[in-house]
């Protein structure tokens, strides 16, 4: 059941009509208003009156993460700043943080896709839910916070960290649902047990889940664990936050908020458009924002479409979980790697924890992977012998299923920070430049 | 220039008719929905019709914080859960935490309070402002939160920590005002100066902090370092958050929004009502709220009232900046001594830096006190006799001042931990129970 049947179940050519609309409407404005664009598209010979069809999209150049630090703080930003109602930023662990700047509609646009985001992952009006989300500049607490709202639930805003007071809450409150990202997820659930708090046991029910790419495996150990559904929520900073794609309750790919974002799959090296169904990178084009509309943003992210009426109703283009980032794969032995393979294929071993981390070197122009991976309790006290045997288990598995070889070793339970947000998965040990 | 002036300017007559109304429509209220309120009313053989009069609240029992534990979490409701839309809750460093619980109407009365005490501060449509409260169960982060956007400001919700942070984005984005706690904005006062940034040059003009109690002195020391005027919001989670009371531009005394609080000073030891412009404990009875309505509570902070009509035009009561917690009092060589007043009076050395820690221990049946307080840089090097020389500078001006001998340690600079909410001042080893 959608939220807004209108949108949600529209049929082909009537979205399509209503993107076209909504797509030119959006070059004409930042056209208008944003010199950067204008600058761009004049190098490129493209004036936005030329652009007739949704297929003209191919014709625009890309925008990239780049862009936006180089127009830090506010330069791709189309309105004065008194029609400026927040600001977001990313985190910005690596030099200049990424803004985000939202008019009031902006808002309100960005707030009605978290409400149907929500719906659609089983939450109902009246419901209680739990956002432990990071709230501040991060664009996941607030944006989480106003879906909730708008559909009419009873918020608690715990935030993130402060895991036994989460738990308590889960336990004294009686949420319903748990709002966090996957990893902080699984660090609540290995919490509790140490707690010896049943959360099976609890009316947590549902999980909505993002902020970082997860595995289908992952979700299977974060629903087991909990008893709970493990629902996804995909967006980013670029794009005003969650809620550019989603779960529905057949958990079989997430639903592009079409007629927010126009979604392109292109060949990551290539930058050519690929046919439907082809795995590539995910590029998308914001048909409503106002403040800093995105004109083709490459979000490094890799997945595929799928064009199919769903079994919930949504006409929505569906796109598969997001298999890896374009910046983050690696080539090991010749083979190209994400890490989610790693971890899909670490989850397939019994004596393992789903904690790790990656480990990228060089030797030559190869990259170089060691795993570092959590043993079950019981695994690493049988001996060395045993330790040796579960980690040639992992790199037979690996190199069985993958073709490459990759160094594992063992570590005793607990041994890995445990996330509250974003998980760092991939220490990157390279030389730079 | 007020924002709402039907209320914040009512004459007293008119506002101490819509004050009765509401103060019995809150009696009727708790006393048919809340068992908790009905038992203490019955015990005290009072009905709400018996009361006729605003001075009839001293029939009335009190409430106090140990009432809200007993009741965790959700004993004191009036509401059924499916009304109430947000839960905040206090930090609960010490056992259950508070929890206080919204009706939408509640989250609409606590923004209006809010809208005031910025507007009153300052703060005007269009401005930036930057939110550095701790976001989630705090009421501080939201709570500004709301009244920000009420007024049509532009929001940057930081939140609190990442102090090189807040200070980029001072710089950069140009916020008009910044919100935190006052020790939180001393700690971002300190560390711009060793970053080099001058945050008197910045277009930050305006401070509104609160959350914890501080003296004119630190106001002074904040006004002089960030080159803003230094603002106070007043408020506590069991009232709903911030904006329960709040200083306007004649900074002489903090405006209670009257027509939402009745606000009595009592005797903190006999409880019985204190003539007005006497010191004494601060007694608070909600009059609009739904889902947590409280009678008479004892917030413990010592403060006086005056009745007048302000130089802003506002002729709510006027509240004296806190005094002291009446359960932070210390005896000292048989003096009652608040640790507001060894702030005042470290302030006044030249030498020190206003970083410090009380440390509180017993001595037979009286309190002894040790002041670890740091000293500014060139002190401690300057040799062990300067040191001492400084330390009996501070100890003969308290002991003038007050008549109480307390040690003094100087500490060298930036050994004391900056805080990034509510500062902890004092450290209490007497033993327990």
């Amino acid at each position: 059941m959608p939220w807004d049947d209108e949108f949600e179940c529209m049929p082909l050519e009537k979205l399509q009509r209503f993107q076209l609309k909504k797509f030119k409407e959006t070059l004409d404005w930042v056209y208008e208003k944003i010199p950067f664009y204008r600058k761009k598209f004049d190098e490129k010979g493209i004036k936005p009156q030329a652009v007739k069809a949704l297929e003209d999209i191919h014709k625009l150049p890309m925008t990239i993460k780049n862009d936006l630090r180089d127009n830090y703080p506010f330069g791709l930003c189309a309105v004065p700043m008194n029609q400026v109602v927040r600001i977001h930023a990313s985190s910005g662990t690596t030099g200049k943080p990424i803004t985000g700047p939202y008019t009031k509609e902006d808002l309100e646009q960005w707030t009605e896709c978290m409400a149907r985001n929500l719906f659609s992952a089983g939450i109902r009006p009246g419901d209680m839910i739990q956002n432990a989300y990071g709230h501040g500049l991060f664009t996941g607490g607030l944006g989480f916070h106003q879906g909730a709202v708008r559909l009419g639930c009873t918020v608690v805003p715990t935030g993130s960290g402060m895991t036994e007071r989460q738990i308590t809450l889960l336990k004294d409150f009686g949420a319903k649902a748990l709002f966090c990202t996957p990893s902080y997820a699984l660090t609540i659930a290995e919490r509790a047990e140490e707690m010896k708090v049943d959360i099976r046991s609890l009316p947590v029910s549902i999980g909505v889940f993002g902020a970082e790419p997860w595995t289908i495996g992952i979700r299977d150990e974060i629903e087991h664990r909990m008893g709970i559904k493990a629902m996804e929520a995909y967006g980013l900073t670029e794009l005003s936050g969650p809620g550019v794609a989603f779960d529905c309750e057949a958990q079989d790919g997430l639903h592009i908020n079409e007629d927010h974002f126009l979604a392109e799959i292109v060949d990551p090296v290539t930058l050519e458009p690929l046919p439907l169904g082809e795995k590539g990178e995910l590029i998308f084009t914001s048909l409503q924002r106002r403040a800093m509309p995105m004109i083709r943003y490459r979000t490094k992210d890799i997945t595929r479409f799928r064009r199919e009426t769903c079994v919930c109703g949504r006409t929505f283009l569906k796109m598969d979980k997001i298999f890896g980032r374009s910046d983050d794969m690696l080539i090991i032995s010749g083979v190209n790697v994400f890490p989610s393979q790693i971890e899909a294929l670490l989850l397939d071993i019994q004596e393992v924890e789903p904690q790790y981390v990656l480990v990228v070197g060089k030797k030559g122009h190869l990259d170089h992977l060691a795993v570092k991976v959590e043993a079950k309790p019981g695994v690493i006290e049988a001996g060395e012998q045993k330790k040796a045997e579960v980690e040639k288990k992992i790199s037979n598995h690996i190199r069985g299923m993958m073709g490459i070889g990759v160094k594992i070793e063992l570590l005793a339970p607990k041994t890995i920070t445990r996330s509250e947000g974003k998980a760092m998965r991939v220490i990157d040990q390279r030389p730079k430049g």
